[in-house]
C-alpha cells in the first residue's frame, strides 16, 4: 500500500498544510473517501459535500478553507494538485519488460532498452522504438516508424508506415495512425482515382491519443500533431492537418484536410472543422459546433442552437427556413409605417 | 434445416392461427419470402405488399388481418413476434468450445466451463470469464476483469483492467471498454497534466454494445451501464457516465463525462450530451440533437433545424445571426405603431 | 529510384509538353518540390507559388500556362493528372507473397494465387480470397466470406460472416464489416429483444473504406455498397443501407438503417442521414448537415447555420426558440397597420 503523510505531500507539491498531520493512503471524491483517504474541492457546488465527508483531509483553495474543520492542504489550483496527488497514489501500471516470443519484429527494427513488447505484436522494417516503450498485444506497427522513449501503446492499435511519435506519448486501444488520407481525383466519368498518400504523420512529445481515433497520413507532406496535444476517443484527423502544441480535442471531433488548429485551442465534443481553414491560438469551439471559416480572433465560438421539446421545436422549425421572408415583412412594415408617420407629420 | 409448423410456433409464442396449418422453414420480408417462409406486416405501408407476396404465411396484427387470404398468425405486437420467430429460425452461431493453444491467458485467470476462446486472444491476471463465454480472435482483456456467463465478444475488442461485465452481454468487433477517461488538469502554462483514470467500468446483464464503440473507465468511481442497455456502433461514452437500464443509444452518439442518462431513454443517431447533466427516465432525443442542459420532463427533444437547398439555406443563414436585430426592429415597430394608434385615438 | 522523362509521362497520360524535356524523379507541392521533381497547379490561389518554386516542371491547365517559364505539361484536368503522375512515382507497397505460418485459416477456405497473408490473421470456414489479395496482421475474417482479387486489407480489420467484397477493394485498419445491425423489438416492459441480423453485406468492385469505419450486415437482406464508392474514416453505415456507385462518404458520417443513397452522391464530413429515406443520384450534402427526409432533386443541401462568438450566438439563441412568437408579432403588426391604413384612406 502506498502511504504518505500530509506533510510529505506538501513537501513534494507545495501548498499550505492546516490542521493535524496524518497518514493518507489514497484519494477519492468527497462522497466516496474513506477515513484514510484525502479528498478535494474544486468548485463551489461541491463545498457542502464536506459536511458529510469521511475523508482524513481535504485539498482546497483558500476560498473554501473555512468550509471544513478537517486537516487541509490549501493551494491556488486544487484541481492540478489533485492530479499530482492522484498520480502519487495511483502510479501507472508497467508491463513486464522484455519482448515476448510471439512478437514478430523485423530484424532491421531496433527496440530500445527496457521496452516491453507483448504477445502477438507485429512490427515492420527499419522502425525504431525508444527505451522503456510498452506495446500491448495486437498492436501492428509498419515500416519506417520512429517512436521515442516511454511511449505506451494499448492493444490493437495500428500504426502505418512513416509515422514519427515523440517521447512520453500514450496511444489508446484501437486507434489508427497514418492510414491513407481521403484523396481522390474524379475523372471525366466521375469515377474516383486514388491519390497516393505518402506524407506520413509527425507527432510530438507527450501527446495522448484516445481510443478508436484515426489520424491520416498527409498526401505529400506530413500531418502534424505538436507537443502536449491531448486527443480524445473517436476523433478523426484528416490528411495534412496541423494541431498546435497543448491543444485539446474532445471526443467525436472531425477535422477536415489541411486545416490548421493553433496552439492552446480547445475543440469540445462533436466539433467539426471544414478543410483548408485556420484557427488562431487559444480558440475555443463549443460542443457540436461546425466551423466553416478561418478564425483569427481567440474567443469561444458556438453554432448549435438549444434543443427544445418536439412541440416547441416544430413551431420554430418552420420559421427558420423562412427567415428571409420574415425579414422582408419587417422591412415592408418599417417602410409603410415610416411613410405613414411622414404623412401624419406633414398633415400636422 | 429448421422447420416448424404454424401451430408449433403459436404454441411457443402465442397469437391466434387463422387458416391452414403448414410447415415453415424461415422468415423473410414480404418481397423476398419464398413459399416455405413466413413473412410479417408491422406497418400500414407494407400491407399492400401482401398482394404480390409468395410467403406461406403472415404474422400480423388484427388490424391487418383482412389484408390477406394467406394463413396467418394474429398477434398484438407483430414486430416482437417477428423477433421471436426470427430467433427460432436463425439461432446464433456458436464458436467451438475450448481454449485454443495460441490463446495467452495468465494462470491466475479463471475461464468458466464450456467457454470458447479463439486464437490469439490475450487475457491478463486475476480475471474471470463465466460459463459458455465466447471470445473471438484478437480480443485483448486486461487484469481484474470480471465477465459473466454467456458473454459473446467479437474480434479485436479491447477490454482494459477493472471492467465488470454481467451475463448475456454481446460486444461487437473493435470496441474498447475501460480506456482512460479524458481527464487532465492544466497547469499555469496551460500544459495538461494527466489525472489517473482508475474507476473502472461496470456493465450490467444483457447489454449489447456495437462495433468500434468506446466506453471510458471512470476517474475514481466507475462508469456504469445498467441492465438491458443497447448501444450501437461508434458511440463514445465518457468517464463517470451512467446509463439507466433498458435505454437505447444509437450510432455516433457522444456522451460527455459524468452525465447521467435515465432508464428507458432513447438517444437517436448522432446525439451529443454535454457533461455533468442528467436526463430523466423515458427521455427521447431526436437525431443529431445536442443537449446542453439537464432534462427533467420525459418528452421528445429536438434541436436540429431542417436542411434546405444551398440557395434557400443561404437566405436564412444570414438572418439566424441577426435574430436579435430582427427582434429589436419588431419591438421598435410595435412601439411606434402603439404611439401612433394612441395618438390617433387621442385625436378622435 | 523511379525516373521518367516529361515526354514519357506525356506519352503515358496525354497532355501537351511545353518547354525542354527533362528527367523527373518525383512529385511534390510547389513549396516542397526539389529540382528533380514535378509540381502541379490545380487552383488560382496556388498559381503565384510558382514564382518561388524549385520544381523541374509543372502540371497545369491552359489557364495557368503563362504563370511560369518552367517546362510544363498542359492538361484539362491537372488534379487528375497529378493523381496519375503521383501513382507513377509512388507505387503501392506490396506485402511479400505467401501465407505466414501463424495465419490460422480453416482448411475449407480457399486463398487465391500470389496472395499475401500476414502473421496472426484468422480466417473462418468456406471463405474465399481472390488472387493477389494482401491481408495485414491482426485481421479476422469470418465464415462464408467471398473476397475478390487484388483486395488490400490493413491491420486489425474484422470481417464478419457472409460478407462479399468485389475486386480491387481497400479496407483500412480497424474497420468492421458485417457486425450486427441495431435491430431490437421492445416487449411490453420495454425490454429489447434482439432481432437476428443475417442479411450479410455486399460490396462492389474498387470500393475503398477508411479506418475504424463500421458497416453493419442487413437484417434479412444485405447491406449494399456499389462499385467505386469511397468511404472515409469513422463512418457508420447501418443495416440495409444501399450506397449507389461512385458516391463519396466523408469522415464521421452516419447513415441510418434502410436508407438509400443514390449514385454519384457526396456526403461531406459529419453528415447524418435518418433511416428509411432515399437520396437521388448526384445529391450533395454539406458538412455536418442532418437530413430527415428523402431528396428527389439533385442539388447541394445544407442545414447547419454559421457559428459565431459566444456573445453573438447567445443573442440569437434566445430568439431561435421564439421564432413563432416573433412571427405572430409581425402578423399582428401587419394587421394593425393594414387597419390603420384602411382607416386613414377611409378618412381621406
Amino acid at each position: 500500500m502506498i502511504e504518505y503523510k500530509l506533510s510529505e505531500i506538501v513537501a513534494k507539491f507545495g501548498g499550505v498544510l492546516e490542521g493535524a498531520d496524518c497518514l493518507i493512503s489514497g484519494i477519492a471524491p468527497t462522497d466516496l473517501a474513506s477515513t484514510e483517504q484525502i479528498t478535494f474541492i474544486t468548485d463551489d457546488k461541491y463545498k457542502n459535500d464536506l459536511e458529510i465527508c469521511n475523508a482524513a483531509a481535504v485539498i482546497l483553495s483558500n476560498k473554501h478553507a473555512q468550509s471544513t474543520k478537517l486537516p487541509k492542504i490549501i493551494t491556488d489550483n486544487p484541481y492540478l494538485y489533485f492530479s499530482f496527488v492522484s498520480n502519487l497514489f495511483n502510479p501507472a501500471k508497467l508491463l513486464p519488460r522484455g519482448i515476448k516470443d510471439t512478437a514478430k519484429i523485423d530484424e532491421s527494427t531496433e527496440i530500445g532498452p527496457d521496452a516491453a513488447i507483448s504477445d502477438y505484436v507485429v512490427i515492420g522494417r527499419n522502425s525504431k522504438l525508444g527505451a522503456r516503450c510498452q506495446v500491448y498485444s495486437g498492436v501492428v506497427i509498419g515500416d519506417n516508424v520512429l517512436i521515442g522513449q516511454n511511449v505506451l501503446i494499448y492493444p490493437n492499435v495500428t500504426i502505418y508506415d512513416n509515422v514519427k511519435l515523440g517521447d512520453d506519448c500514450v496511444i489508446h486501444a484501437g486507434t489508427v495512425i497514418g492510414s491513407d488520407g481521403f484523396g481522390y481525383a474524379p475523372d471525366s466519368k466521375k469515377h474516383y482515382n486514388k491519390i497516393p498518400q505518402i506524407g506520413g504523420v509527425i507527432i510530438g512529445n507527450k501527446v495522448e491519443i484516445g481510443a478508436n481515433t484515426t489520424i491520416d497520413c498527409g498526401t505529400l507532406a506530413p500531418t502534424i500533431i505538436e507537443d502536449g496535444v491531448i486527443i480524445d476517443n473517436l476523433v478523426q484527423i484528416a490528411h495534412n492537418v496541423k494541431i498546435g502544441a497543448h491543444s485539446a480535442v474532445a471526443a467525436n471531433v472531425g477535422i477536415s484536410g489541411s486545416t490548421i488548429v493553433g496552439k492552446h485551442c480547445t475543440l469540445a465534443g462533436g466539433v467539426g472543422l471544414t478543410g483548408h481553414i485556420e484557427l488562431c491560438d487559444h480558440t475555443v469551439i463549443g460542443g457540436a459546433t461546425n466551423i466553416g471559416k478561418s478564425i483569427s480572433k481567440p474567443d469561444l465560438y458556438m453554432g448549435v442552437y438549444p434543443a427544445s421539446s418536439y412541440k416547441d421545436w416544430a413551431k420554430s422549425a418552420v420559421h427558420v427556413k423562412n427567415l428571409s421572408v420574415m425579414q422582408q415583412r419587417i422591412k415592408d412594415l418599417e417602410e409603410k409605417l415610416h411613410k405613414l408617420l411622414e404623412g401624419n407629420s406633414a398633415n400636422d
